[in-house]
């Protein structure tokens, strides 16, 4: 009697590898994970699975719209979209046995559901790597200036070929800039302005023109994120705009402070750059902010970003718990990568060192000297099936 | 105005660690990848949400109950419940693309969601660490061997403290051995036999009556499980049955070949023995099956399992794909192994190495050690707040 045979298939926007492929994966998020603990931050692993009230506390549209959620019993459950809000969960529930600064990193996969299918590197499973700086009430601005070495340690480690810069700005200066035109909501504004480096200088305009501002305070935006030279040459002609608005100068001081730091932490001055055009698109940063980008692939996007943020937690304590962090969307990261043909490039990709085949005879022997060379860290396969000569040493090939 | 607020919790029998807990499980995770590759295993990372018809398609009442299923658009979806049925379906999919023997290990998280609250190291969702070996339509006998040099090997490393056994049986044996007395449907039976350690002779003897055995079989069937001596007087034993059954023959030859082969694999011998008791409850093991014991906490239950198996993803390919391999179920093992006090022991339970606590004035040079020593591989944590130095230090404890 025949079996029915189901279809074996993944479903669409679910990345599965080929070991091959899988080992250079591997050794990419080793590179992340070493890096995050190199510089004393501590793993959580939190479920995959939350209540659903826990993940949608936040609540919001697309959040909404791309969990999923399902229940089992009567409990109502989600799959976790990000690795932000789970932290925030765990912070405020753990937060009398956790010491602050707290400083967590979590590499783990998140869940996006769409409504379209998913292709060109839009996953509906991902794995994300986070690292978050938790204070306690307060968080100093070096932790700000920090994190760009962080970045720079992995990029610089994961040695993928092309140079990269990370892209710094403060939120609060952009805040402060737009109170003192009196755009007091600049959410929409600085959406557009996010979007200077795929658009280009001429639609910003016209985008900032349809959403009613005023002629004479668009010339003022397009000319605020123009501003160009080098990081001080930047700093100076901030300063020189002489806005009287005290977030603008709380602003302009941190961006200061952290470009300062950012040297004594070894970056490299041609691998970070104040840029006042980055504003990320998530409205909980609220100072610094940054952007990662591959140099000759601009086309790939911010390859790892983050922010500071006031108050981590707001949904589940009354705690203030102000922190800095990072992200890196490793599955879409690895996609991309690959497309652009900017991983194999000198990889190792293989875990295992020797084959031992056995001829007729002497498997005793064999296993002995597999055995002394795994003793000794040695990866060590012995292929012990029966068969010829030739065919074998091509499998193994 | 105030937010409301979300009571920060976790569902019951999700496992979520503090960080200093979640160094020493990362550990162990750690000490068993690295053995995987050090026997030549390769990595494959399925995903978690798989189509409903695949996971279910072997159907079954238990997997039914347990397993987490949902809707997302006009998807039939589930979360998969074992690392084996994946397994199965990635080698069927990916069949042209593999060598074989294909050796893979995979470490993720499963998921089962029974009725009742999961309390004492009963989880929804758990860690399973899982190696196969799989044979394109045969698969030698050593591979059998190999597996109880692996599980040595993983457990001297982790060194718990308390001596382990790996115990070994071989199921064509039982199969054989009950055929001979005419039993043809064993399930009921091996499920018994399996019960002998925690149940006791007198309880099998029962649950045997009950089931309407003859007598004499009943017998029979004590005498055999209670088979005594080391492994070699064991295998003499069974011969001495005299039992003209085919697959009773082939199944002693077999574990004869097993308890051969381990030896040169440098398993001490201290450490295996052949127990004609375990059968492992699951139906679709068909030769060789491995259970491993703390000696001195059998409690615990056995603390990694396995076997061989014929035919991998029947459900899948019509391609035959016979296979061994074991799983070590971590988050359990981890709870039980903490409850008894086996892992804090002599364990370094931090990651970071050095704290640099910066004296005012002096950030600069503080940054520049940091790096120095991350450089140079130490994990090294600035601690920059304002603050009291005596506090500080109080802190980094």
């Amino acid at each position: 009697m025949e079996k029915n045979i189901v279809k074996p298939s993944t479903l669409p926007g679910f990345m599965e590898l080929l070991p091959r492929e899988q080992i250079l994966f591997n050794k990419i998020l080793d590179i992340i994970k070493k890096n995050y603990e190199k510089f004393g931050f501590l793993p959580i692993d939190t479920p995959v699975i939350e209540k659903a009230e826990i993940l949608l506390a936040k609540g919001g549209g697309e959040t909404e719209q791309q969990i999923y959620r399902f229940e089992k019993g009567d409990t109502d459950l989600a799959l976790r979209f990000d690795l932000t809000v789970p932290l925030a969960r765990y912070v405020a529930e753990h937060f009398s046995e956790l010491n602050f600064p707290f400083r967590r990193y979590q590499i783990g996969k998140v869940y996006r559901g769409g409504e379209r299918a998913q292709r060109g590197g839009r996953f509906r499973e991902f794995y994300q790597c986070d690292i978050d700086i938790i204070g306690n009430g307060k968080l100093d601005i070096i932790n700000d200036a920090e994190i760009p070495s962080i970045i720079y340690s992995i990029f610089e480690e994961l040695n993928f070929g092309p140079p990269f810069t990370i892209k710094i700005n403060n939120r609060k200066v952009l805040r402060g800039f737009f109170q003192s035109l009196d755009i007091i909501d600049s959410t929409e504004v600085l959406r557009t302005i996010d979007k200077l480096e795929k658009i280009g200088l001429n639609n910003v305009e016209k985008e900032l023109e349809s959403q009613d501002i005023e002629k004479v305070k668009i010339g003022k935006i397009l000319e605020f994120i123009q501003i160009e030279g080098n990081n001080e040459e930047k700093l100076q002609q901030l300063k020189n705009l002489n806005i009287n608005n005290e977030i603008f100068i709380e602003g302009l001081k941190e961006l200061e402070a952290v470009n300062e730091y950012i040297s004594f932490f070894g970056v490299p001055s041609e691998n970070y750059m104040i840029d006042l055009t980055i504003a990320r698109g998530l409205d909980y940063y609220t100072g610094t902010v940054y952007e990662t980008f591959l140099d000759d692939y601009p086309n790939l996007g911010s390859i790892c970003s983050g922010g500071r943020y006031d108050n981590l937690a707001e949904y589940y304590t009354r705690q203030s718990l102000p922190g800095v962090g990072i992200s890196i969307g490793l599955t879409r990261l690895f996609y991309q990568l690959n497309e652009a043909n900017l991983i194999n490039a000198g990889g190792d990709d293989s875990l295992t060192k020797v084959v031992i085949i056995p001829m007729e005879d002497c498997i005793e022997k064999s296993l002995e000297v597999a055995s002394e060379l795994r003793r000794n860290g040695i990866n060590t396969q012995v292929y012990a099936e029966q068969g010829k000569m030739g065919k074998k040493i091509r499998l193994c090939g």
